[in-house]
């Protein structure tokens, strides 16, 4: 571990003027303090009095998420971070985090120079600058739903996905349901893809067929549904499970436009239960990630890296709330359509009389 | 949470018989004392005085592991638990675990009887009469590479096989190797199916083609190798990546009395790094599981448990250490068997004179 003195040697400078350029002093130029401050990172330098109970520092760094009324998605898990980090003595920062920040300020040198130990990044996405400075870091980070290979200094904390539906689909397949469309978030998202992964595993453990047509990738928005649930319910599903609770919402809203009763006629489960699903009409059965739990859960993962402790990943469980969006499977019957006496779809037969483009074969 | 008075209240009987059954007091029949730590269990009792500083107490169980002597499997998780923990002011015990006394206690009684708050279990498998009881326990604890679904007072700890394999085989690949076989640990363990699909996946990353006849299970030591190298060399592998590191001692010797030079004439890789590792010939180059690593991230993962944080799993990052057992890849050319001529194996042309049964082409 390189000392002020290792680094003041190799710049043939005095130890005075590396402890200015370390610690925000005056009377050196701007040039210098990042010339030193660039030098003690290269040389994997850690300011030892940073980690001293009464100054100890962590930061939070929050982009792309809404954190700051209490209904919204990152409140609690800010919540959830302080309280955990205030219990044990941390002072605690909120940091917004914009591109313009993240281009004009080299991530280690930063957090060196402000004295931070360790941060805790949510909203960070895969194209912002400081994710590719994450790889190669020696700065303990914890980033949420984002996960960076091979380096020790970072982790990834998150929800157990796979827990959380194989949870939906084994309620589902309780009540009688075979045909389970999911409706997933966006493409190209870790998370999305570890919840289509569960999807698939799930529906393969309680022994049902996985309609290739009835398993996408949506948005994380609500507008998505009406460009795949009609599909869906041609297919004969019964249930629809959703990548998060505005999917929901938009399945919800986009049924009854179909003339379809929630959950009487087709079923739906959320992911989040963000403070709207319990709102909803009918309220909405989901998979809980417990907001507060994760902010807890970051900052143990968080300490473990400021000892040494090279955790990859922390996944917190989730929990299935039943409300009453989801009822047991109605029986479907094949019907042909009108204009194309071909295809075929199926159809709830206590229902057939809302859809007036089919006739019963 | 259930009070000492509630437990009094339903049993009809006084607040300091209660105290007594809970705190191992005199002048109570061993009946009633059961009876007490039964309900006690029951209505979801918690001993909040076993949690001030100075009584707090947590176990490690140990069963089916060596631990006592310095070199074995076990020793350096013991004291990466036990010098997490005890930074941090808790009582600690060691208690080797036998099927007998888990028939003679139930683990929740027993632990609230003892005033503990938490517990690691290394060793457990799945057929002790505890592990049934943790799929309920309301006391957090954590296991060593075993998991409990659904029950949010228990954690899986381990290494990440997927970040260890994909290291292994990215090495691998980056050296030429194309032929990849994998000799996994005993079928059936939940480990083993672990290494198997990120065996699986990194070949896939790679862009290698797996041979399912050159992707087996055989048991955790060196003896399974005889079983399966042979198949191996005969198949064209230039490399056999082993489920730990008795395998590929096995291995290496199973090579050499074909005839076959590591890594001169085929590369091994091991996984664990258990002490043989390097004292092998050639050096083991192997996937590391920090076992310091492991009893200090246990430790953390039970305190976010005893604190009302859920966490279902946490993975520590493997290490892939690079001995001498792997060198470039040898090109490989196709020769007929002697005894059976429609037959085709793989060899390397500098060493066909060691496989008198058969003809080059």
């Amino acid at each position: 571990m390189a000392t002020m003195k290792d680094i003041a040697d190799r710049l043939g400078i005095s130890l005075g003027t590396v402890s200015k350029g370390l610690n925000d002093g005056k009377d050196i130029s701007d040039e210098l303090r990042k010339t030193i401050l660039d030098t003690a990172v290269e040389m994997g330098y850690t300011n030892r009095k940073a980690l001293k109970l009464e100054r100890r520092k962590i930061a939070l760094f929050v982009e792309n998420m809404d954190y700051e009324e209490e209904y919204s998605f990152g409140y609690d898990i800010v919540m959830g971070f302080q309280k955990a980090s205030f219990s044990e003595k941390w002072n605690f920062s909120v940091i917004p985090l914009t591109h313009d920040f993240q281009s004009k300020n080299k991530y280690d040198n930063w957090m060196l120079q402000e004295g931070y130990s360790g941060a805790f990044f949510i909203g960070l996405s895969l194209d912002d600058p400081w994710t590719e400075q994450l790889r190669t870091t020696t700065i303990p980070s914890v980033l949420l739903d984002n996960s960076i290979e091979q380096n020790p200094a970072v982790s990834f904390v998150g929800t157990d996905s796979s827990e959380g539906i194989e949870a939906a689909i084994k309620y589902l397949a309780s009540l009688g349901h075979e045909k389970i469309a999911f409706l997933n978030g966006s493409a190209g998202s870790v998370i999305s893809d570890n919840r289509m992964a569960a999807y698939l595993n799930s529906m393969a453990r309680c022994k049902l067929t996985v309609d290739p047509n009835m398993a996408v990738y949506g948005y994380f928005v609500a507008d998505c549904a009406p460009y795949h649930v009609p599909g869906f319910i041609d297919r004969g599903a019964t249930a629809i499970l959703c990548g998060n609770d505005l999917i929901a919402s938009g399945v919800i809203k986009c049924c009854n436009e179909m003339g379809l009763k929630v959950p009487e006629d087709i079923s739906v489960i959320g992911f989040d239960d963000i403070p709207l699903a319990s709102k909803l009409t009918p309220a909405l059965t989901t998979i809980r990630q417990s907001r507060t739990g994760i902010g807890k859960c970051a900052y143990f993962t968080l300490y473990s890296l400021i000892n040494g402790v090279p955790i990859s990943r922390s996944l917190l469980r989730p929990e299935l709330i039943i409300r009453d969006s989801v009822s047991i499977a109605k029986p479907r019957v094949a019907v042909k359509r009108e204009n194309d006496p071909d295809s075929v779809m199926f159809v709830n037969p206590e229902l057939y009389a809302h859809f007036s483009r089919i006739n019963m074969m």
